[in-house]
């Protein structure tokens, strides 16, 4: 008598999880550091010294009923006006509060964004590998998921299979660089193709199609690599940010939405956003966590840590054998399994003690993934079971 | 082509915030002390002191990983066995963290609610007058309003025309004691009555009919007054509760959802809650805040002031001759108006620089509502007006 499809969502949480939760089970059994868990892509590293000496100078100082108020639904506007201007700042790209909606973080920009555009018997494509929620939200929504497989190893965009997916009914197309799991950065030449095609087959379609831009990686990028700022290059785009791994604060749900100036019919885009949070049950984003964002926009924990955990586990890893994409982002590492199941591949993996969740639940067999936001010390004393795991193999 | 439902949600800001902001722009026009604002049911007193002081003490010293990381989706294990432990203590009833669910307050508590277990064609009674965004959380998830007055005056259940509205696709019926708008509870003797109700229509139907209890206001209470806890009556029950009011947080967003272990297939429920809620797009509930109200559940703010001000309002309104309900609860009055048209008095009280929701927007034309959580001098100072307003009806 309730919905089958909702219970089936709550009962079987996302399969990270689960393993997540068998890694919990199994240090019990055998000690902690005995196994190599990495599962989770849980912020590792403190929050920025400055984020908790904000909120304490805010309760202190701050009027309780200002700090703890209702803010506007779409969010406090001098904070919004503060991130409009740090983007202009930081990527010349204009905008302003009347753009900005602020959020309980990506989950909800995104679940918010697609409900505000999505009409019955429209198309989401979503970039293999991809983060496995998306297809969640877009269902929810009310769209129909095509799936575009990333070229294998390199994680670049595919234009001739993108090119084939796009129909009169495709509506948006979910971007997320830098990429959960595949830790890859698009480059300003795949935004830059893309944004041609889409121009084309809207211009074809006489339709609209925006790029929805999943941003809770932006910051943590490595090597000097830059991330291309989505709205300088394409109109019809939504910016979905988090900052959940920048600050490291993913409990505390803080985020935005911007809808580009340049989209067309913003402000109608705008309004359906705030209609869409409004009918989803979204009153206003946490209001201590806005003012604080609105300090902090733009600035990340001490993440030199993570840089060390990529370069150790991504040579480590190389060097016994194994193949990976580039990790120039996020906090993943992405390794192509020794067997074509690669289900099977981490269940062998879990004999070694190694838990890493298989490609198959972003979309893209064959590989799995590897979380390094783990200590230091956990990587180098995993290495000699990867190396077994490996030898298993020949 | 993006859905014009979501533009208008965005664009039509309900008419108590437009009524707000007309306010702002009036008191810059003629002076702050000129005008009567009892448009906005906002908490107007600070926080326990108790709140600040166990943020500070969590923020020096909890690890940050740990505070600000992500809880489960349904919320800190410790956090929901807490409240359960206080559901117990304060009503006597039995329940535990495997039937609570925490959520970013009673807006998504109830939008969570009603997507858990709307099927198609499922129709949900709200009692008017009811909080007006009900409609919008209960069409977005699917299900026809059934609308239900309550008997003038008092605000009591009518059980006649309770009776002749339920129908074999009544899936829910939704409560909100202590009422916004009436300030009514309900009394022990209406719940039971509609327990009755509801169990011999569930019987005669073969159908479950669930008790929404939309429960923010549960802790502002006066004069002795009890709030019946209903899973103690009637099993079907989904409890949204809400810490916005009673702890002065409405911007922090937290509450929860409780599914009655009484309920049918209570532990599908619940998979349903937590399903619905993964895909409405919520992670988890502010952490920060979740285990702020673990050590501050039951405990409210200084409600004295909101005391002084209902005796004062009503009193005063009483005497000059207008007609009330028993305010004994919540932050509000609702009043009869003098003409039968209660948008046009209210536009009429404007030109008196009083500003008061006309009962339309509850879906109860024929009253108003005044929200007392303003100043008590304001309300002194709005005394001559609303005698004004009153004489000029006669």
């Amino acid at each position: 008598m309730i919905p089958e499809k909702m219970m089936m969502l709550g009962k079987k949480s996302n399969s990270i999880r689960a393993l997540f939760e068998y890694g919990k089970k199994r240090k019990a059994e055998i000690g902690e550091e005995n196994v190599y868990d990495f599962s989770i892509g849980n912020p590792s590293i403190p929050a920025p010294a400055k984020v908790n000496e904000t909120l304490i100078r805010m309760l202190n100082e701050k009027d309780s009923v200002a700090l703890h108020g209702y803010t506007s639904n779409a969010g406090d506007t001098a904070v919004r006006s503060a991130i409009a201007s740090n983007i202009k700042k930081r990527f010349g790209f204009d905008t302003d509060a009347n753009h900005i909606y602020m959020t309980c973080g990506a989950a909800s920009s995104l679940r918010i964004s697609l409900n505000a555009i999505i009409m019955p018997g429209d198309e989401v494509i979503l970039l293999a590998p991809y983060f496995a929620e998306y297809t969640v939200f877009a269902e929810d929504a009310g769209a129909t998921c095509v799936i575009v497989s990333c070229t294998e190893g390199s994680f670049a965009l595919d234009m001739k299979k993108l090119e084939e997916a796009i129909t009169p009914k495709t509506k948006a197309i979910i971007i997320n660089s830098p990429n959960n799991p595949s830790g890859v950065v698009l480059s300003e030449n795949d935004i830059r193709q893309l944004s041609e095609l889409l121009m084309r087959k809207q211009q074809e379609y006489s339709s609209d199609i925006f790029i929805i831009s999943d941003e809770p990686y932006r910051e943590l990028v490595y090597g000097g690599v830059s991330v291309p700022y989505i709205p300088c290059f394409y109109d019809n785009t939504i910016i979905c940010y988090s900052y959940s791994k920048s600050l490291s604060l993913p409990g505390e749900r803080i985020g935005y939405i911007m809808v580009s100036p340049r989209a067309k019919d913003d402000a109608d885009v705008f309004f359906a956003v705030c209609g869409s949070g409004r009918a989803l049950g979204y009153i206003c984003a946490p209001s201590i966590f806005q003012y604080l964002v609105a300090e902090c926009d733009g600035m990340t924990s001490d993440i030199s840590v993570y840089d060390t955990n990529r370069k150790l586990a991504y040579d480590a890893l190389n060097e016994i054998g194994y193949t990976t994409a580039s990790p120039d982002g996020a906090f993943y590492l992405f390794i192509k399994t020794l067997e074509a199941d690669s289900m099977a591949f981490c269940e062998k993996a879990k004999g070694y003690e190694i838990l890493l969740v298989p490609g198959d639940d972003f979309g893209y067999p064959g590989w799995c993934r590897l979380s390094y936001c783990v200590t230091t010390d956990m990587i180098h004393r995993s290495i000699p079971a990867f190396k077994k795991l490996y030898d298993s193999y020949r």
